[in-house]
């Protein structure tokens, strides 16, 4: 494997032969700048960063990186919190952020071809003004960028009602670690000639290649929404609420947090205030599509069948559009006001079915091992996916905390395993999950990936030692 | 490759080793059976049927086969149009029928898992028993069986609206040709840790790996609908008559015919009208929920704005769900009325945006090169999934008949090519299509699924010959 360990001699030269000279920067600034992302546990220290403007110069670039036996690291908007587009051991940094065009909107076949480099929110933004929804959304929409998205397999806000960045990629133009340009399944709906390569790289993590183009689909806008704040005196039932609102009517999203956050965000937020009268451990925190006037009725009556069964205790619902946002922002500043307590950040995933189980267990192994720590949880319970954050007590030092979660991983993560969960829900593997890809696929699998890694990228020249 | 030529010696006792007798056939009327699917070109020539009843009887039987080095076709309902289930050439046959257990329905994650030996329509009926709809539906529901859903990523009559099989496989097993069991994914909503396998075998026709068990998702029961037919002069507007209904309605079918078609259904089944009062060379079929009443005005606003811009000429309106299963009538019967001209079939796929010009270009080809022939057109417009049936001159012969519409296949599939469309919609590559694989996928990407295809079945022993 190419570990980047000293820079190849002559290296630079080369690529300078194939870009022009504001296409390649050595700066220390644009060298830590574009060497890390946000999950910061990495020490930014590539070799130089390269701002192709086409396919072509991609292509040119990895030809270079072969011959020269350099290993690439594709950068996007480096919001990823895995450490997939970190640049630690000398690499080269190959940044789209100058290939940032929408190329074309097609209103019969409803897609948005664009270029890597696009960022989240304009491709938003330019299918609202075209009267249509791009509907993956998520905190980073201002800064991450498409390619990113298909490399990691975004999540986020919708995926309850809409699915996966994976669901809405009809089209794909990527350039291998052969240096061969794919294009792939050209926005066919119905494609049956061969493998699907097309699924094969969305979630890869630029380990096979790295995405130049992307056509998304765009569906009709969302209709007016509804929120409901739900509190809830314990865990139990969440299941029962989930199913009982799921059941009857198309919910776009249905989120769980604890007081525990609740209190921080109140904490930082000084405008907002408790939303229901009384304090409870668990809200949930559900969004349901609103077309009519009958389907107010409707929510209506599923809460008060929540409530007579006991399955919750108190809630409020939104009767303005106004109101649908407030009642978000409780979600939204989660992350945010946790912040200054260092989070030990854990991103996982369990079947639906298994998530109240799953919390109930890793709270009493938490609870048992490190009775000191607060446990900060949140989630979106209609996806399986739960946020765990544990805070630093005041007195430990940064080190010492870390090498403490370190050893909860493995507890944490031997849950997983036993819940046959996913080590990353939507966040990748990327440096942080590496060690602990084990505890959610099996050493075959571990093995083909090693193989089909090795088929689209056989000099190992594409963002080596991520993933595996 | 393994051709299967010639018996390996000894091979059909290692396999009486592994297995019970029953689980064992090699009677005539059994090879003739098994080892053909409902392309019907090709002549069955197995050695032997097995059934297992396990996933490990799978593994036993591809250990034992690259031990003996025997080539081995998975069968499932044999419906398959593509001859991908066909042995020819001394393969011996794992067929799946005894492996037809539904083992769970899971409420709050609504999934279902079963064996991949069970027939569609058995899961389609256990699904609406739990009160939730399993959305895959397509004439050979009766027979197909799920395994062999997974392994063509079936299509059929819901896409528009539904999707392809991939969309609702949330889990699923395999055993590879390594003979490796792999549980892939595990029926999680998000899983970023690593490659998507389940994506990879989604189409994969039994080249890669033998699918043993299936989780699916099942979704709510689909609301009422109403149904529309549309005739109209020429193919001109028929996309305009597709985005302004689209734009406005959740369609569920969005279907064109010619009246070459209609005219075989009506010989053929003498209790149907002609649909409308005046004949036109082009049918639509349109099907939309239809929730609450403002939706059928909506509907009915919509076919006005249609005939005020002489997007189509006439049209009638379903009033009650008798009329919907009677309009459905004109569409469903095609295929079978037209079996008695010998049809020689294509089932090809474009951009939705490029259909009507693609069906013009077609037929300009055909009408130069061979204006004594009749072309019947029909398909899927909302999927941009063409059928294209040449029926056969009654002077001519079969024998004669096939080598001149195996000319026509390189102009058809040249213009496909043009297009950037599919050689196969939804029928797979399987014998049929795969000297036409080039004219859809690149040099690099037929290399690339060799590459995978000897990665996940080193010994070449699974359904070799299949595809490429």
């Amino acid at each position: 494997l190419l570990k980047g360990n000293g820079v190849p001699f002559g290296m630079l030269a080369e690529f300078e032969k194939i870009l022009s000279k504001d296409q390649i920067k050595t700066d220390s600034d644009s060298l830590n700048i574009y060497g890390k992302d946000w999950s910061q546990y990495y020490k930014p220290n590539p070799t130089a960063i390269l701002f192709p403007r086409s396919t072509e110069d991609v292509q040119k670039i990895v030809h270079t990186a072969r011959k020269t036996k350099t290993a690439l690291v594709p950068s996007g908007g480096r919001t990823g919190l895995s450490g997939a587009a970190t640049a630690t051991n000398k690499e080269v940094v190959v940044c789209f952020e100058k290939m940032n065009k929408i190329l074309e909107y097609n209103q019969i076949d409803r897609t948005i071809t664009c270029q890597a480099g696009v960022v989240t929110q304009e491709l938003q933004n330019y299918a609202r003004n075209h009267n249509v929804l791009f509907p993956i959304d998520f905190a980073a929409r201002g800064t991450s960028m498409i390619g990113g998205n298909v490399a990691t397999n975004v999540g986020g806000l919708n995926v309850i009602r809409y699915g996966l960045m994976r669901n809405w990629v009809s089209g794909l133009q990527v350039v291998t670690g052969r240096g061969d340009i794919l294009n792939l399944n050209n926005s066919l709906v119905k494609n049956a000639a061969g493998y699907d390569f097309r699924h094969l790289f969305v979630g890869s993590e630029g380990t096979l290649g790295f995405v130049t183009e992307v056509t998304v689909n765009v569906t009709n806008p969302t209709q007016q929404r509804t929120v409901l704040i739900l509190g809830l005196n314990n865990s139990d039932h969440v299941l029962d609420v989930y199913s009982t609102f799921r059941d009857k009517l198309p919910l776009t999203a249905f989120e769980i947090f604890t007081h525990d956050c609740l209190k921080y965000v109140i904490e930082n937020h000084p405008e907002l205030t408790e939303p229901l009268s009384t304090q409870y451990p668990y809200y949930i925190l559900i969004e349901c599509e609103n077309p009519n006037e009958s389907s107010v009725n409707d929510i209506l009556s599923l809460f008060e069948i929540c409530l007579e069964k006991s399955f919750v205790q108190d809630g409020v619902i939104s009767q303005s559009e106004v109101q649908v946002k407030n009642f978000w922002k409780y979600r939204d500043h989660i992350s945010e006001s946790l912040s200054k307590y260092h989070p030990y950040k854990n991103d996982v995933s369990v079947r639906i079915s298994k998530v109240t189980e799953f919390m109930r267990e890793t709270n009493n192994v938490l609870k048992k091992e490190y009775p000191d720590f607060v446990v900060a949880w949140f989630g979106h319970i209609g996806d399986g996916n739960l946020h765990i954050n544990i805070l630093k007590p005041r007195e430990l030092s940064m080190e010492e905390f870390i090498k403490i979660c370190q050893r909860v991983d493995h507890l944490l993560y031997s849950t997983i395993q036993k819940f046959q969960g996913s080590v990353s829900a939507e966040h990748g593997v990327g440096l942080t999950k590496k060690p602990f890809l084990s505890f959610s696929r099996s050493p075959q699998e571990i093995e083909l990936m090693r193989g089909i890694k090795k088929l689209f990228d056989p000099d190992l020249i594409l963002n080596p030692g991520k993933i595996f």
